[in-house]
């Protein structure tokens, strides 16, 4: 693969989409092809399964079923959107991965991430980023920035506790320390062009 | 769980669907409450997800992500019907359940067993049947009594080729010989009512 394989990770809240429209924009400027993309989703199988995933009630499904389909929409993103990307030498950068299935449903949800890994393993032959740019921000501000975004409730995932926000950012943060050479933790408050400017600067290397 | 869980496996064509309503039936009439469900499906989540797994092109799923969909939909049947089921004491027939998973992806599509078992301790913290009851057939048969059910095409799985069913049938053989006390090989041929005879035999024990 010629290509280079980037996701932007983090709790709700801390700007990751704006943010990897940015980056993407920027990457264009300097002449790369990019393929911008997102998860759940990102080819038509995982958009089906996303609307299964972040549609009815907030117990719909039990954490190992939601693990399963999160793992199952990225196996079909993967074989269909990002693997052919990087075949044609594009820059893919994806707003979430897997290490938002090991923060959300690893940590907070206890599924544990040996397990998660095996999940991978089958549905996407473990394909792991180039890079990780995770976006953190304090908790009182994320959680003020996707209040104004989608009111009280949000989706499945938002309209869960601040507890449970916290375990997800603590979760982030240890996967970062874990594996610094790919996961690059990166301040987001401050101006958005200043946020793009520090994740461009994170892509050394590349 | 004071019930019994008892599922029918085989491949396309062994009479498994009509087999479970009869015994369900033969039961009833022995005074047991009777839950007859089947998979992919059994529960709202799980149908869902059925619909998914069952339409469409026959590549419309990678073997991996096909593998991780159906281990989603048996998490949901499992949480939401098998286990309330057997907790209030019922016995629960099922039309396939995890050996169809280690015979058509684990064996056929090449995904490994010991995945197929990680995936099923995520989403049903490993459940097994008390009982499985494996019918079978000489390959020309019943591939004779699926062409006639469902014409040339079938479904995603009925659509693939005789080399495909050899191997899903050499896969449900030789779990059988791993198992011998959970499942017990059936002959599949002759009068319905004999074969219904042959399941409720080998439900000794139980």
């Amino acid at each position: 693969m010629s290509g280079r394989f980037i996701t932007l990770e983090g709790g709700e809240g801390v700007g990751k989409s704006t943010q990897a429209r940015a980056l993407a924009q920027a990457l264009r400027a300097r002449g790369h092809d990019v393929v911008e993309t997102r998860e759940p989703g990102g080819s038509a199988g995982a958009e089906a399964i996303r609307a299964l995933l972040l549609e009815g009630a907030g117990d719909r499904w039990t954490p190992g079923a939601e693990a399963l389909l999160f793992a199952a929409a990225r196996a079909d993103h993967v074989a269909r959107t990002i693997k052919p990307a990087l075949a044609a030498g594009a820059w893919v950068v994806c707003d979430r991965f897997l290490d938002s299935s090991l923060a959300y449903q690893g940590a907070a949800d206890g599924i544990g991430a040996d397990r998660l890994r095996v999940l991978h393993e089958v549905g996407a032959s473990g394909l792991m980023p180039d890079r990780t740019l995770l976006l953190l921000l304090p908790e009182a501000e994320a959680l003020a920035r996707a209040t104004r975004r989608d009111g009280a409730e949000g989706d499945r995932f938002g309209a869960r506790d601040a507890a449970y926000h916290a375990a997800v950012t603590r979760a982030f943060r240890a996967l970062a320390e874990a594996e610094p050479a790919r996961i690059r933790p990166i301040a987001a408050d401050g101006a958005p062009e200043a946020v793009t400017a520090r994740l461009l600067a994170a892509l050394d290397g590349l």
